[in-house]
């Protein structure tokens, strides 16, 4: 079902074909969902400039490899998350513009490289095991066009070094912070300044890391009130909510 | 937006004042789910013989009886769980027909005594102090319109009991099980019938229950495959489900 | 000891062999429990049309294959769930009617293709990744007698393709639904029809999934009051206790 | 120290009272953190229009009226959330102007009432038992400048009450969604439009949704990627998270 | 159903009133489990100088003195666990015999003094707050008719206190270790001794002792393979079980 | 430090070699412990028919061959537990009379076949899947010199098949009772006699059985009152326990 | 059993009165914990300055005088934790000299004065409402005869507080660091200097942040690596090991 | 931004080419952790006789390699812990002097063989299995110039064995006790001794040990006030704090 549809039952109306009480009755038995026209213009604003995006993990190359050709056809940027090199070469044999990124574990085609983002995205990350999750959101930001500046291994132990970047912190509009074993970088990062922080716990550490579940509850409690939290190791999620909240 | 509005902008189409085109523009700004015709009838088959239902935790005496009156105006049916004597002192004075189920701590207001269940609802627990949860459960069922039946106090520690039952609980379409501390019952339950068999944790027990995880834990593995489990304590829910069963 | 030895022992009361006295101590002295002819009888019944069942996981190829043998015997359907591939293989060999569900992950044996169950059950899952899981709880439900129809990739972030199902939905007498990661979809599903919602959480997710823990927890506390939950990927048994609903 | 102090050390290397050596030397004993100039200025920008908070639990009226008294002395808007008619009584007495929000839980004292947030922000409730949480986050966004609307009462076992509100709803730049038990809204809600959601989840529940546990983590779990979470009843930290997002 | 009307069924078969047919059929409708002799004969044994016991949380004092009241015409010990005074007030005017054990929380009425435990059962408790459960275990064993020695407040950090109690421990049969916070007594005990060591944690401590988690955890890793452990708290379950022990 | 050097200090105080005070200052810088004379004895007591043992994981097969030999030199039974196929390989070398009990995962060998248990001991275990640990619990006991008998896959969803062994059952001096998932047969058994039974949770199960979890829980909270648990998995530490209580 | 008797022992071997192998047969059979000598010798030296301690939960106003009576008698300073206005009032009446200190919720008698720690202990909170723990870790260090510098209210939100204090903290010889919510505070002092710190986490927070658990978690996984950690709210174990180290 | 290039501000301060105000203005531009010069003082005193420290798991031989090249650059000891033979092969080609210390998983390259530490730091482990760890903490204790003593395999159950080394524990300044399983062996050791005592709980055992968690508990709530708790298997950690205790 779709406008043209409803067109011509309106014409069958108006040529008297259908009375309006049978018109009445027919759009009544259909699923109301498929009449939602609205529903469509709103998406359409929304996607233009989102990635086609698929995540890697579970995936046999040749899978990704067609999904990822399924995807490319809507003229988009294509993102795969979690990829590894084999799918990498799988998908590169049908798309020659896919680029991998190694250090984000993410496979990339561009197409589109309009600047969507009104202003800079910070990626900071407390360790160098956490650069592959912040990566994967400084990634996810760049693809979904925007300004993105990257500050790694300035965790808390050495204050100085994440306070030597202070100046290019403010001039962000929004900060994505990853952070594993106690999770306290975004705290310290959200009260040095005054924009919404988006705190990724990683899954780095041992024993009581938990896999994250330290990191993650650190950032729950977080004592800065700009920051938010997004599930363990989501790159992913935090570039995408970040890209959001730059195009506002 | 209602089925007339719809009429008259056909009507307004057959009688030439509106093209089809702006038919179509004017149906296309109508919030779709407004629209939704089918929903409602398809709803009105579905709530015959439901009762209202309120959750009587956190409210005051006042508000209580101010709900239960607006609920009873619907001519159904009306029962509030977990509710207190100081809740029904205030109800009965609004709804004389109103009573104080204390064990089940509901307040029952049967207006429909229909029987739309098809056949026999058994609720068994294990121990005296999982009675109020099987109560909820029990009294819910009967509100639906069911026969109920009840075998209590016959925990696994004392199989003998249970085996007891064991016709008894044989002629039954549904058991509902409810069981705190180690919540074994519902498995040996399934294992002697071939029915359904809702499983309710209770919070009955101390220390390593957890209040009910211990009786929720086990009943998720039961080793019975017949074994649906509800919340801890939700004797609601699983006269509510059990009663659904038992209309098919 | 069975129904002919008690025969023997009662003809030899009346034969005056043996004296009242003599016959209650010899009945005493049995264990009681073979006694159980009643037993046997109630659960013939329960067991027509019911399949014969194999959990794979942990059992070798020839052991598969020897298990699957000795069931087959019985003339019923047979069903080995989680199973491998190579189970399959060894499976394949000394049982020709056999087939693999690969996407059930299940082998299946089918001998008894009678209608069981009264009306549709249906499976829905809220993403590709939890099909498996919908896929073994599908299976079950054919094998077990039923009419099965499967909504798959129907999550709860893309509203609208749930709701596009919504009279295919609303024609089932029981609906499982599988979810992984938040877990939110049987509620969606419990709150738009009327009949009995078997909720499974899968394992998909990472992080705060925590192997199914985050969508378990989820259902368990559904605002839908006719969800009922089983175990993480119990596919199987919500296909079970969905037939045993179906059959009523 | 200040800049002051520093213009006088400089005069007096100037003046050739001291040597550039001598000055290094007592700039080099001078605590760094206490020239900090940038910090200041840049704060200044970051706090107008931003309110004076307190938190309210674990104070007596009168600790909570003195506190209310010297934060007041600031110019600005004041709020104290959480806090108690008791509170509230005793704040009146010093602060005429304070207002009591009692479904918020929080005290008011409104200075300013211009308007910072460019947009419209959204507050969504699934039960009409997370209105307090929500109310404190409208209120918290309200004092803080923002246009905030209501939706409440729209949980997902009821997706037609959502629906109705689409439209409202996607003409806001930021959501806070609020749920407890299976906290499955902001996922539904993320699903419908292309806006950053902030997700709360709120304490209600009972059984396994331990104190907003199964909230929480379907929250992290959601599968709509432009779904953030804050701690457990949190209603503040999402108002204030999103009018820094609405500012931008 | 019992061995009489057997006998009688019997006897009409011997009179030719039944025949063998009929009287197999006769029996085959007898719900097997009332034919259960063995049950009681054993059933007789097991529970000579057994105490008939009450748990007395959640009972009023009424309550209590009726439930004592009955329990105390079977003419054997009576305990009520977890008792409060009150509950003894109500107690006492029905029962003048009965007892207050005020550090053990419980009420007695001693009937059979016999001894029926062929040694020594010792029970150990790490501080003075683990008193209340190792004297609930203590007077449960001393009602069940045995020895019980008392050695208090002898906790690891001061392991010369156990050491002067080393021979008075190996005299035992049994020994019963409460402990609170990290719950490492039981080990300690378990490796000076070659006897059965039952482990109760109790909920002693704070913080991450969690109500007696710690404690729990820590005795079901003991590395002393001679114990066995029981719920947090379960001084009764400790002292019945010992009992037996003492008793083979 | 041993007895003669002892004997040699009391005899230079004899030989008025040394003053009864330096006697008493050479005694008072010996360390305590290693006077411990009573500790040897007592311990020899003990130890009697012990078997010696190893606990297999994470050895080599030669350092598994290396400690066996070595243990082997003190003629008693020596037990490894948890081994492998090819750690036996390599103890076989060196130990020609070993054997693997491969159910149990175990390498015996037997050397001291004498009866130290006075009675019986039941290994009761609820499915296949947990023989494994059965037999643990059946071999350590075997080794310890005891009679052991094995009652296998009486899980409780078929409680006749359990019931059908109860006078087995109510031979035994002790039972071992292993069950995964719910873990509720040890209740079971629990109620049916009135002997020490100890409970051993497996790690049978998936999703919410947790690794033994569900079970362990079930079992602390076991509603008879003559069950004690053990740790996950761990048969030897059951047999073993049950072993000493076979020996009073 | 002490020297004395021993020496008798020694001059009866002197006087003959006993031979040298009656005298080890004698010796032989003395619990070994009593003779310990060096034991008391050595603790005597630990004991010097040591407070006497008592923990005020769960005692009544007049347990607690009793206990501090008796404490009070062996002439050493004398501390309460934990305690309350009720329990200081009934020590005040038979101890003149003890001092409530409210903010530490501790009854403390001075009597020994005396300097013990060598340098300065700094104790560090986050927060406002972590003081009361803060305090109970002073109070304790004070107590046992350290120099104790106070810092409060610096929590990482606002980390230039924090770094105003940081000549102060690294004149310290060990810090103490008290943090609820996140317990980030411990990783940047660790990281700002180079001394012991010992982390307190405080059950300050709500929510996620489970009584102290988040704070525990985030301390136990600190990147500094000169962080250990006590358990939630034990300021006065970190007291107490804080005093230990000072004396080196 | 260094000493210099202040200087050289000053100078043109003082030679009148730049005005007090210009100059406060210019200083005022720097960001001020650069100013930093009593942080590099102090961090420089701090550093003597500190390692240079690598953290081996997730690194490539060839990664391991080059990171310990730079670091060997410094002139310091370097130790990479966790490290495997593949990487301490590639390490030994660049690196002759470096060893591997195959019990504590470290590769080591001592340069500076001063002695840091005042006094005797002694580790002591539970059980053979909780070695890896210990050797972590002893050699990183070594590598850091301390005097180290190892007493190993000295758990609770066997508490003579302990006691035999309680001389040797007390002539140490600070202990380590490495355990895992229930972790009672650090409040033993607590109890014994004065000193400090870090308690490292190890991963050591299975089932309900949960890889660490058990015994971590155990530690945090442990009777002993002296003791401190590092993260699990965190021997780094341990011998790193007790380094620095050892200093003072």
């Amino acid at each position: 079902m779709n406008p043209e549809s409803i067109r011509k039952l309106l014409e069958e109306v108006r040529a008297g074909k259908l009375s309006p009480d049978e018109g009445v009755e027919r759009l009544r038995h259909l699923p109301f969902e498929d009449l939602g026209f609205a529903k469509v213009d709103h998406h359409r604003t929304l996607r233009v400039g989102m990635p086609e995006v698929v995540f890697g993990p579970g995936k046999t190359p040749a899978q990704m490899a067609a999904i990822f050709r399924k995807l490319a056809k809507h003229g988009k940027n294509v993102l795969a998350t979690r990829a590894t090199e084999e799918q990498f070469s799988a998908v590169k044999k049908i798309s020659r513009g896919a680029k991998f990124e190694a250090s984000a574990r993410a496979i990339v085609l561009r197409r589109d490289r309009k600047r969507y983002g009104k202003g800079l995205i910070t990626v900071i990350s407390a360790g160098t095991s956490d650069i592959p999750v912040a990566e994967e959101a400084a990634v996810t930001a760049d693809v979904m066009g925007n300004q993105v500046e990257r500050i790694y291994d300035v965790g808390v132990a050495g204050i100085h070094r994440l306070l030597a970047h202070r100046e290019a912190i403010s001039r962000s509009r929004v900060a994505i912070v990853c952070a594993g074993m106690e999770g306290a970088l975004p705290s310290v990062v959200g009260g040095m300044i005054g924009i919404p922080v988006i705190a990724v716990p990683t899954s780095v550490g041992y024993g009581a890391a938990f896999h994250g579940v330290a990191a993650l509850l650190g950032m729950m409690n977080s004592c800065a009130s700009n920051v938010t939290v997004v599930n363990i190791d989501n790159g992913f999620g935090a570039g995408y909510v970040a890209s959001l909240i730059n195009r506002l």
